[in-house]
Order: structure tokens, then sequence, then C-alpha cells
């Protein structure tokens, strides 16, 4: 059975998350629906990260087992047509290297998380970044991000829920950037790691919101860290500003597609 | 009657256009019923930019007389409220200068075509930009764009409906920049004048378009110029990847604000 990777894009907003459930619409089930118009027998798929409900994608990687021999080209175009009217939309299509696994294959997850500091409400941005009516210190949120860096144990930013045999991670990146925006202010963080705990990214920008806004000092968040324990995290930020941008193998399997 | 000067963003999909018509949705329309919630008598209005049907902006700017004293920032928070839930915001708010009015102070205006690029559907995207779905060479119609720049008789790409006394505009700049993203690439387009004729970027987009898909070359696009003729423009780019994203003003009302 010919495994395909399939780079994926989404809008996170009518979904209930990536993973398919029952009786509720999934990203999973829209693109099983649509291999399912392709060949008579369901394909299996696995993808790399299993995004919340709400949560958007630009580089979520999946794969699918299919019975037929495919040119990669000719089945994306298959699954965008089949995939309409959703918002999810195959924007790369590979067959995948002897032994590739979407999941477990994975080198890295970069995560993007959007947050609009403005007192308008937000036009062009809305259902794409979390609106903050106040006014964020950028420079603050990048030095407690400092802190986040590292091997650590991230029980203080990891859902109770989280599946994860273990809460201890290395978290190459955190970054934030700021920009100007009409009336305000855009920062983007950027969260890069080889994986991330249920919830991790969101409980990240929350804590870092509150430093933002001058509520926390980045030595809070160091100390919130080293409790190890939830109840000292930040609240949780909201899942439409997050973004799975990339996950990284290596080698790519896209790169000759 | 003291004269404010609002900076507003809109997503022009719902909206008939700027300009209000009667038994049509347009964001003139939206603007008036919000300060008709704030004053009995309708404060008049105007806008520097009659932006055409599903024209977005980032940065219009409008007038209001109002009859009472307001104080900017809650001018723009009650506005802002009444609003919704239209996709209309005012970023910015503040008690204009003497004789000051927003269009015919206005010294320059600033807009931003997008394209995407790419075999896939928007999603991120859609409705924010025009789908083109082959590729398109920046590098030609960047050196075609440098044909426009200029003093001239711009006829050849201003629709047969112009309402300006003449075709002769200069226009300052016309850039084409590239940035990669999944799949394909995004295109956008800046154009920056004093004022512009009715259709004349999309006039410029949809023939740069036709420069990119290597259907005409630079040179087709100075003889298009030349000719003076409507006939002689490329297609007309459709709305939803344009914005009016600037207008300038000297002194700028809003640099106090």
């Amino acid at each position: 059975m010919p495994r395909y990777a399939l780079r994926i894009e989404y809008d996170g907003a009518p979904f209930a998350g990536y993973q398919r459930q029952r009786d509720l619409p999934t990203v999973q089930g829209a693109l099983e629906a649509a291999l399912a118009r392709l060949e008579p027998d369901l394909p299996s798929t696995a993808a790399a990260g299993r995004t919340d409900s709400g949560v958007h994608a630009s580089g979520q990687v999946a794969q699918a087992d299919m019975a037929r021999d495919w040119d990669p080209f000719r089945l994306s175009e298959a699954l965008n047509y089949h995939l309409k009217p959703a918002p999810v939309a195959i924007t790369a299509c590979a067959r995948a290297p002897e032994g590739w696994h979407a999941r477990f294959s994975a080198t890295s997850r970069r995560y993007l998380y959007r947050i609009v500091s403005r007192r308008a409400p937000l036009v062009h941005e809305r259902g794409r970044a979390w609106h903050v009516k106040h006014a964020l210190d950028a420079e603050a949120m990048r030095q407690a991000a400092g802190r986040l860096v590292g091997h650590h144990d991230f029980t203080t930013f990891r859902s109770t829920m989280c599946q994860a045999a273990s809460p201890v991670k290395t978290l190459d990146r955190l970054s934030v950037e700021a920009f100007a925006l009409p009336g305000g202010m855009e920062l983007r963080i950027e969260a890069f790691a080889r994986s991330f705990l249920h919830n991790q990214v969101r409980s990240f920008v929350g804590t870092l919101e509150r430093v933002g806004a001058g509520a926390w000092t980045p030595e809070q968040v160091a100390d919130a860290l080293a409790a190890r324990d939830r109840a000292a995290c930040g609240p949780v930020a909201p899942p439409d500003g997050l973004f799975l941008v990339e996950v990284g193998y290596d080698p790519d399997p896209f790169s000759t597609a």
C-alpha cells in the first residue's frame, strides 16, 4: 500500500479539532470523507499534530495509505476538489519514503500564536488572532519567554488532560516579535520544539500575556515553571490565535514535490 | 460644528462599496447608522476614497461633523460599539484641524493588492486575495510596473464610468513584492499616488497578472499605456484582493491621537 504525505492548511473555526470524533465535524473527518470519494475502502490516516478545537494550521502533515498508486499531483487535486467547500486545502503531496510516519518521523513542530493588541474590534484578523484590548510590553514578554526555553519539566504548562508519558521536554525557541497595526500592534509568538505537551503553547501565551499586561514579572514566570504545578500557570490563551505552521522531517518528504 | 477625522478599517465583502446607496448595505451607511445612534440629527460624513463593492480598507479616512463636542476616544469607542457586528472598526479618531477635509485635504493614497498564486484553494486568505492558479513571474511584473510609474494619461487604465475631470495623473510608486506561501507564493502590489482614477489599481493589477503569466511582455504594457484607449487594458482584477491602506495628509490629523 503506497503511503502519501499530505501537507494541509485549515481554518480551525468550524471544526471540533483535528482528530476524528463521532457526530462532530473535524479536519480528519473532512479529509477522510474526501479520501473515501477516491477509493472504496477508506484509506487510513494519521497526522503529526492533533490540534484542538478552533486551532488553525498552515503546515499540518498527515499520511494516507492508498490502495492504488496515485500520481501525487493528481491526488492533491482530487482531494482539494472533494474537500470543497470546507476550509481545508492540500498544499503539498508526495509519495512517502519507506518507513516514514507523519507523527513518529517528525523531528520538530513550529507553532505561531498571533495576538492583536488594540482598542478597536478586529476586522481582517477576526478569528485569526487573540484580541487583547490593552497595551502589551513586548520586551517584558520576550524576557519571560527566555525563561521558558530549554530542557524542563513543563508540568505547569500542560493540560491536566495531557496524555504524554513525560512532562519533560526541550523547548528550542520561544520568540516574541511586535509589528505595528492600525490602532495598535500585532505580536507574533513562535514556538519551536521536537514535540509539545497538550495545551503547552496556549499555556505559554496566556502566561506571557499576563507579563505583557504588567500583572506578572518575568521572574514570576520562571517561578511558575519551577513550581511544576498546573495551578501556577496563567490563563490558557484562546485557540483562534494559534497556527500549526510547520512540521519538520529529515529527510523532508516534500523536498522533491 | 466640530469636525472629527476617523480612520476606518473594513472587510468589503458584505458591502456594495463605500458610498451610501438606497436599499444596499454600504460602509458609509453602516457608519452613518452608528453616528445616528449618538446624535439625533444625522451628522454629515465624507471619505477620502469611495472604494468599490468588495474592496477592503485598513486605512480609509472619513470626516464626521458632530453637533456636540466629543472626546475623540469616547467617540471612537461609541462608534465601535454601535458598528457591531458589522466588520467595520474605527482605529483612530481625532478632532480635525480648521479647514481640514477628508477628501480634499488628502495628499496621497496608498493601495495594496494581494495575489496568491498556487494550485490549492485559499484557506486563510480566502476573500482577502485574488487566487491565481498558475505561476507568476514577479520580476517581469516588476519591469512592467516600472513602465506605468510617472506622469501619464491613464485613459487605458480608467473605468469608462470614471468621473474624474482628467485622465492625467502622476503614479509615484507601483511595487511588486513576492513572498513564499505554503504551496505557492503571495504577490503584494503597492500603488502610491496623490489620487487614482476609477478602477485604476485593479486595471493595473489585471494587466500585470497577464505579464506574470507570460501572456504579455512589459513592452506591451508600455504600448497599452501609450494607446490611451480603454480597450487596450488587460482584464480588471477582482475587488477582494484590494485594500485601501493609507491616506496621507499634511499635517496628519491623527499624529497627536
